[in-house]
């Protein structure tokens, strides 16, 4: 068996969390394992059979063994490790987004780096690869539908993020909403050309003082005529809800959201319980291996990735649109042309 | 049994729908009947028992025995017999809209004649008395999901209409969108102060012919801050679809669409099937009774109106500022302030 | 418009309720009412427009211009009545059994009285009509699911009946059971040849006194080798549960418990509610009048008609055989040919 | 962290499943693994970290570093294996039976084996730590229904397993109904003291020479006064289905078939989609972890056993009191009571 050698960077939660996904991937054998505060994880990572450790991650990209490197830092570190993994002629997996600065030149430049080194770079838009999303994906491009007339997604948090927490990973809808701007536009097979935008703090109003939003309603047009609405909210009491509809000249398709539960009760108050996936790890699990397979699909035996750098700028320009929509009160266009 | 002496005005296809809704309430007596066709349904209506016909609707306004009248006109009509009713000094119960102008002015001056006349008038709104609604409506009320802070309506047509009669009711904003602004506005308990929409024919390019659209998908903000988001299709090939979500601090409420039907049929394919009601009179068959009961209830024991002339000026308010930003593509701002 | 001439027997509760359903049937004439008590309904009835009442049914059946009787009384005048009517040459609607008498003998006197004089009776297994079960019905007879194998019927009354009302029509397995008899003999096309039944007073052990029983499960054995399984309980707290599956070679249909609402509230606790209809008048509301509307059509028309003498006969078999199995403890058989 | 120390016995198809499972529970360390045909799998485990390999699984019982057994052999070896590993003085998990001999007798000598050496022996009804069910159980246990008073078991295998496969693990009674025996009596806590059988071979006749049977239908008697009812099927062709309902003085519990879908298509058909789970493997995932979860609990901190040996006496006495009733055609009596 063919297999990939890797390097893994970021051990923090999300990085610990991808780390147990790889290791059930018997194609990726991790041989370095990265993170700054290296110390504080080294006995947990160790116990997991990883003791090839640093603090430094250059040691992994200059570790002639390795050939391909998942990134699991926090935003405001991708766009540098990425650079010097695509000049380190590395494969790359990254989560999204690739820079902190809303301007998008600073992700071009990384797509750059990506391009001159000729290698790949997949971005974890994980929601692509969630089954429930995935399998509207598939029978809306199979024409189940017809042609795709309107995009609908709901997509709420379970809670309210702490304000530091936000400033590291770049707000609502850096964070957060520029997953619906992807999840829309890979359903439509379209790019976005206007963002309309309503945003506010109608939960935690000192969100204001961190110039963020809690609450988001908006609408999309897409490149061939098509209609998108999302809609986010920090905090929805009842647990994390992620639901998607798709609506075409011939039908509909739609994802409720996942439980974990069949069981109803019925009482004399007519009470019966669901209980709705409390959080986006438990919801999008599987996802989130999906992913990592795809990656390693496209690695091995060229398959398409599942995510790639223009998909990422093209969130993020829906994002910064949404941002200025929400300042100005007014529709924001979006250009809908990528070129590097 | 105190009961209410009635006239009815328009026998069309909705009018004999709501007939046969109001035999099916005892305090409702019909004394007479008018249509400006009273020849082609004068055998039909006689057999069920309406013998006092009319093909003059002031006979009915000059019947001093009659108190209350039931306009099921077409639109264009509504402005000139609900001021010729008020002015008679009767109770109306009558379709929206109240007028084809989409300036204000001519409902304003409607409701100026219902006013100093001192009669009711209730707006056939039917679908804030449909079951699943006004629950929802009573449970956001009661306080159940906390404050409201999104609501999203989803409003489909099964098919096309023919462009004539488009042109008698007034195109998807006035005829269709209406109704969803109300309903919106009346789970929020809060008039909507700006719309941003964004309208096309993507189903039939002749519409623009009429300056109709078939698709639409807009938000609006409300006066207490909170969102709203609404999609129409005028096609839905799977058949009438009506939904209602409202999201608030303390949970979420939804009405999935109401279908007839709860055989599941399980195969090799896992195949299953659900029938959505196909059209609107079976889908708000119960509504259309209900709020007949309910202005029953206002004529007699003086229970509030379910909607009243305001509510009709704020939907069409609503409307014509859509279709002012789908024209200028810009959001468009609607004064909450109503002042007869 | 060819019509029916009827008399309406029996103006009680359930009389009343069927009686509204005739009068939207525009193809039944209803000439003459009657019942013992007629004094206590005479108001009612006449605000209904039947002024033609008569305390005594010989009246009806006297009556040259009636054809046809529907018989609404208590079950212990069924026999009587619906004999007395076949002599007299009238058609006939009777709710079932079609005698207290748990000898088959009493129900074979009266469907000879009906073969003698030439007219039809359809007996009232409203469930046969009932849209979910009708429809499963069709499916299972288009060969959707192959060859049945199994059926499962579980039927659940919200509430204990009084002892008094009880002793009138039957108990559990004349009054209830005998529904459900039918309903799966109904489904799988073939006759029951064996049941063993456990029953008893899981819920008002005082029912022992009248020889009745709340709860009951039992098998049974068709002819064409296909299972039954059926549960009873008196007393369902959340409401009417009526549901039918059936499982065959090629797959499963089942239809879930009917309920009015589509409405899901999501809060903190994951409560979502839901609320069945809670009793059979709402349940099989729309039942009641197909199985009207199907018996015109076998009057004017000739269309087969939806319960006959021998349906009814089959489940009061049945429901004989499981009286005896309870009280024997033992398995007993059901003779599946019926000649009159 | 304290540790189990393991050996694992049986490498087929089921033990590999179970080994992967139990290499998620950091509580347990495999030391040894062993299986008559090793050479078979040498490789495969060996892969999986497990290179102190044996093809006789007295080496693991002469182990003194092991403390506990796992069991996954085929049915026919069960009785050794477990009455050998209780007299060497280990732990011992194994499938449900513990004999192929439907004769009491054999499994009580391996019970007696158990209870004379100290060791804990947990028996494999993983439904029981179902998510679904086991949620169901905690709500009856809590009096959320009230006095349970009727329990229903669905329980249908995808398809026909071959003949020599069936002889090896006992049948349909032995090797499927005993789990919802088992999960019948788990949820109403009382034991089954009656059992009247119907079944047969309605699918597969060529089953009648290896004296099994493909469909059955059962009525059970609890000792609290309790009914229940079980169907099976080898065969259904949509999926693997499992269902539970429990119905009480104050409600009702269900928990519907698990699907991995949420995602519903609407077209001009009105058809849906949902895709059951195929089979048990993955219905079960869940609940095969967390039973061996709750054995090391068990094992390092005393918690309960989730099954015991009573427990699969009562299920075996339940499955033979079943193949006895479908043989007489009577109702059969069980022993509720359970002496070692």
């Amino acid at each position: 068996m063919e297999t990939i050698k890797a390097g893994v960077i970021g051990l923090g939660r999300a990085g610990q969390m991808h780390l147990h996904n790889l290791m059930t991937i018997p194609e990726i054998d991790i041989l370095q394992v990265a993170d700054v505060f290296i110390d504080k994880f080294s006995d947990k990572i160790s116990d997991l059979g990883f003791t090839n450790q640093t603090s430094d991650y250059h040691d992994i990209l200059n570790n002639p063994e390795i050939n391909t490197v998942f990134v699991f830092t926090s935003t405001d570190t991708h766009e540098q490790i990425v650079t010097d993994a695509a000049n380190a002629g590395k494969n790359i997996f990254c989560e999204k987004p690739l820079s902190m600065d809303t301007n998008e030149e600073a992700s071009a430049n990384v797509l750059k780096a990506v391009k001159e080194n000729h290698v790949k770079l997949q971005i974890g838009f994980n929601r692509r690869m969630d089954p429930q999303f995935h399998n509207i994906y598939e029978q809306v491009r199979s024409g189940k539908i017809g042609t795709p007339q309107v995009v609908k997604v709901t997509s709420r948090d379970p809670d309210l993020l702490p304000h530091d927490l936000i400033q590291r990973i770049g707000g609502l809808l850096f964070d957060f909403t520029m997953h619906d701007f992807d999840i829309a536009r890979y359903m439509m097979g379209s790019n976005i050309t206007e963002v309309y935008a309503k945003g506010g703090t109608l939960i935690d109003p000192t969100l204001k003082e961190i110039n963020d939003i809690d609450t988001l309603a908006l609408v999309v047009q897409f490149e061939n005529g098509a209609y998108g609405l999302i809609d986010n909210s920090r905090k929805a009491v009842y647990g994390y809800d992620q639901r998607v509809e798709v609506f075409g000249s011939a039908g509909m398709l739609k994802a409720e959201n996942v439980s974990n539960s069949t069981v109803e009760l019925y009482t004399k108050d007519n009470e019966t319980k669901k209980n709705p996936l409390p959080i986006f790890t438990q919801r999008y699990k599987e996802a989130y291996t999906i992913e990592m397979k795809a990656f390693v699909q496209s690695l091995l035996n060229g398959a398409p990735l599942v995510a790639t750098g223009e998909d990422v700028i093209m969130a993020q320009r829906a994002a910064i649109a949404a941002q200025k929509s929400i300042k100005s009160g007014k529709p924001v266009k979006v250009d809908p042309v990528f070129k590097l």
